[in-house]
């Protein structure tokens, strides 16, 4: 998600500590302790402008979540819900999807998110993309056995190529929707690009795989 | 596919054993002698009116193709298309999908192919689907090791049951299409049913999975 610059951004992330962490790798391994509780984490690689993570902080208590977006002016405005909630149960970091294993121990982490990740189309590219094999043993290596990504998309190649990927990395597919709006999937906590682009009538695709 | 009963199709099949094998029992382990050649042998469960055998076997005279499908009727449409055609690389069977292991030994076919098949859409009748884990299981007999199942379908609801069953057996996706005909895969042969039902805009899905 790219956002026009934000004025002030960095010092309105950096007067709220208790929800944006600037220095998570002093946090690896110690996450439960900066949320004060055993509960588990999931995380949202690519947080953007927050709707997913605080619409299910909100929905699910028991379960801390941390944002993750490498922008600073798209990070500040899920910090603006997380304020306006003052949801106790979401942190938000500054760092990028590569560099995971400095901020997150192994297995510190319950389940990953990609939501309408870039899809990257050009195939010179497909390294960048979140789903790509490299990333997926970073996420492997935060996650424990059988850990479990979510990931859902309107964008067709970048999930025919995902499923792919998943697949030849050695994950399973749990299970795969490809009309998220017209299905009996319960609880989906829309994100904001997917409410604008669910209503031209484009499909939503999810998938939630595991690895082994 | 379901048609209506075609008058003397028993005798039609039974007058062509050169296309027709109605005892393919006695034919384990010796396809090979059957087509007499060494070729590649792909095989299509659920072949119904063989549009798609023939068309595939036309195009690719150095495969030799076995179309099965359990109705009379239907597989004897599919003889008439191999007959205008004189197709050398052709064999019919009445068998039923779940007894390949009684026609064909371990690894005597090279491919296999699915296609609109049935979806059974009740979860009750799941262990019908072609998709199924004991047809994949009665598959994998069938196919060398890393040998192709490729599947295509009209059919959202089974697309997305296929695509998780497959991994849960521990299938490799190769690729996946989600719209067969906004894509660029070339040498696509249509059914019947794929070109009637595609011209009414709905998306065609294709995978191509292998055994491990």
């Amino acid at each position: 998600m790219r956002v026009r610059k934000r004025k002030g951004a960095e010092s309105m992330l950096e007067n709220n500590p208790q929800y944006v962490i600037l220095d998570p790798e002093n946090y690896k391994g110690k996450w439960h302790e900066v949320f004060g509780n055993d509960k588990p984490i999931h995380i949202e690689v690519g947080s953007g402008k927050g709707r997913f993570v605080t619409g299910m902080a909100a929905a699910n208590p028991d379960i801390n979540y941390i944002g993750i977006d490498i922008q600073l002016s798209v990070l500040s405005y899920a910090l603006d819900r997380v304020l306006a909630q003052r949801l106790p149960n979401v942190k938000l970091l500054r760092v990028d999807g590569s560099s995971l294993t400095n901020y997150f121990a192994e297995a510190e982490i319950d389940r990953l998110y990609l939501n309408f990740s870039d899809p990257w189309p050009k195939k010179k590219h497909a390294k960048r993309r979140l789903t790509y094999k490299t990333f997926l043993e970073t996420y492997q290596q935060i996650l424990p056995e059988k850990g479990e990504l979510h990931f859902k998309t309107d964008n067709r190649g970048l999930f025919e190529y995902s499923l792919a990927s998943f697949s030849q990395y050695g994950m399973i597919l749990e299970q795969v929707w490809l009309d998220l709006h017209d299905s009996d999937y319960e609880g989906n906590v829309m994100t904001e690009y997917e409410e604008k682009f669910s209503q031209k009538g484009q499909p939503i695709y999810r998938v939630e795989a595991r690895f082994v």
